[in-house]
């Protein structure tokens, strides 16, 4: 039986390494602990693929039910490996213990099947052909799992896809939505594929960022790399400075690289986002290069006693507003001594919304060496969702000041 | 082809809601945009459920296959359906919009399918009863899907579910390893098998938590609520002050409902957390009553110029220590005027480590009406793990402060 909380991350590992070697996935399952269910999956996938690749389900307890599954619909028959028995055994030996008894039925495994090693647990990876498919099975914990991957992809699997690469770009765009970016991107589809340049495109909308994944698969890689190139240089003639990424690095990369290259300081003053957009500021390794403080100023006393802002310009406009916005990023740049002072007051919700001002509305600010620029947006969803789209807007506008003051200077 | 690096939620919130009305769930499939793939794991699914939901691929282009799989795999044909063309043009009339030739393919149901309204969206759901088997076809924006779910489940799900319910707790644990909290619940399922209660138990180590989560498959609910009561309990007795929420709270919202209980009100001082601290006790909403402010104070200025950390202890002790850490917890309390004040410094990494005081070493204090205590600790992981273990383990020592003080007053 499948819970309703997991994620599954180690088929995106799985995935990302196959993709790299030119070897495309064409489908994936999460069974549960059921050996009918997983022979049922099994031999349909046999049907259709070249390559499975099962990964957990190979520990020592009766709810690891790979092996037989296997077994059952490969019809080879499990038999007990002396060379496994033997590591387990020794494995345990080495902290002084006993090998469990349960633990035996790891060293079960179906005719002529190759044991891969496995250097980080106690159950070994099979490596089984039949019938012109290949059969891979893998541990589940992620530690074991993630290097036996990179060792079968380097020794074994990239000789057999036939020396076919996969290559993507992924061109992210802020400040639009998905069907803008589907809208203006679809003439270019169409230019492509005049140029019979078959490049498959995928658009992924994520809070905060519209994603477009470009991918070809090619036998030559510096083809495959131009073709890729030439369609990035058509997305940002498109996009023009909505396109702030075109390989896939994120927000808080793109503008920690800007802040860095121009010798910019920035601080930060929050209300609504509440730290997050500093945290995903500081995400960025060598951020305190440039991040030097920032506060989050949740209650008006905060905000008055430490970002100077007036008691009467909130009673005037309330909080959450662009006069208050701007007193607190000129505030946080005055008293951190920073280039650049950003700063963020909303309503993050579920309460304190009004009609003129409903849950999801929010005031950013910038403040730099050119001046000051203030905005206000309205954001929908629930409460982290404000906060994440909040922060997400505010690197973004911090990036376009720059971007502005560069083109200006 | 399937990407790397989209993760699937639709799958876990439909699992989640027939969870509750006591349908398990017995596999899941993610396949690529071909019709072969999708009829392939449809005949093979087909085989070993009663139900199979399927979501996404109903919009208007060539990669939305769902509909032509189903056909196949049933044996039924599409046709055009009159009413769905209709509604279809009313939602483009209803924007000023003619609807889009492509559309039309929306309209295209395999026969005796029934349409489920769609409110969200142009993509109808359709629901197709099949030699047994119930079909149901639902579009892929979670903001369509979810709303259409929930009407499935209290309209005709729960009608066929043949009155059983699928009951959960969830308990979490914190400051222990998996395989620590694995050991010491193991007593307790024996127990629990020997009095025949069939509660079955699964273990998911999540980064700051270990979860419990515990299922019961009843007909009486009172009945196995009082079963998972008493294994709660059972738990409780095991785990003591470890144990920090019996029903699935996060951390955020259990340290959010002691402070408001207690009527603290609390303030944050943070470096190497970045904001991330503040910003996870901001996640639970109404969190501006117990938080006032927070200070990312990254620069040594910044720890002496906003929170009063003499520079002659960074200078003696290096700004990743204890008496820092202290420092900063009373000066944050004292100029916030909270109840609380709590400090985390550290060295999220990569860089920065030393041979005495290695990435992940990061030092906690908290400060309150009762005292002040501190701890070093030294999480494993890249940057943004660091980050989240030391935000978990500040929040879990105010709460462990907060409690050993409840019992000392």
């Amino acid at each position: 039986m499948l819970g309703a909380t997991r994620t599954d991350t180690n088929s995106l590992h799985v995935t990302a390494r196959l993709n790299e070697i030119g070897i495309a996935v064409r489908a994936k399952a999460v069974v549960g602990d059921s050996t009918d269910d997983l022979a049922s999956i099994l031999g349909s996938a046999l049907s259709r693929s070249d390559l499975i690749v099962l990964t957990g389900g190979l520990g020592p307890t009766d709810d690891d039910v790979t092996r037989d599954a296997v077994a059952r619909v490969l019809g080879r028959p499990l038999h007990e490996d002396a060379a496994i028995l033997e590591r387990l055994r020794a494995r345990f030996a080495a902290r002084g213990l006993d090998m469990p008894p349960l633990n035996r039925r790891q060293a079960m495994v179906p005719e002529n099947a190759e044991v891969l090693h496995n250097p980080h647990g106690t159950a070994p990876g099979l490596w089984i052909e039949h019938a012109g498919h290949i059969l891979v099975l893998l541990p589940g914990p992620p530690g074991e799992l993630k290097p036996m991957v990179d060792v079968l992809i380097r020794e074994r699997l990239v000789l057999r896809a036939e020396g076919m690469r996969l290559l993507t770009r992924i061109v992210r765009v802020a400040g639009r939505t998905e069907s803008h970016v589907e809208m203006a991107a679809q003439p270019l589809y169409e230019r492509w594929r005049e140029k019979s340049r078959s490049i498959e495109v995928t658009i992924l909308a994520a809070p905060g960022t519209i994603d477009l994944h470009l991918t070809v698969r090619v036998r030559d890689v510096a083809l495959g790399a131009a073709v890729l190139d030439a369609a990035v240089g058509d997305l940002r003639e498109v996009f023009a400075e909505d396109l702030y990424s075109a390989n896939g690095q994120p927000m808080e990369e793109v503008l920690g690289g800007m802040l860095r290259e121009g010798r910019h300081t920035i601080a930060v003053a929050e209300s609504c986002t509440g730290g997050l957009l500093s945290s995903r500021l500081t995400d960025v390794p060598g951020s305190s290069v440039y991040l030097d403080r920032a506060v989050v100023a949740y209650s008006n006393e905060a905000k008055i006693a430490w970002l100077g802002v007036g008691a009467d310009l909130i009673a005037a406009h309330g909080a959450v507003s662009e006069p208050v916005a701007e007193a607190m990023a000129a505030g946080i740049r005055a008293r951190a001594d920073t280039t650049i002072g950003v700063a963020v007051t909303g309503i993050a919700g579920p309460g304190g919304g009004t009609p003129e001002k409903p849950v999801g509305t929010v005031a950013i600010a910038v403040e730099g060496p050119w001046g000051r620029s203030v905005r206000t947006r309205r954001f929908s969803g629930h409460r982290e969702q404000v906060k994440w789209h909040a922060s997400s807007a505010a690197m973004d506008d911090v990036r376009r000041a720059i971007l502005r003051a560069g083109r200006a200077g």
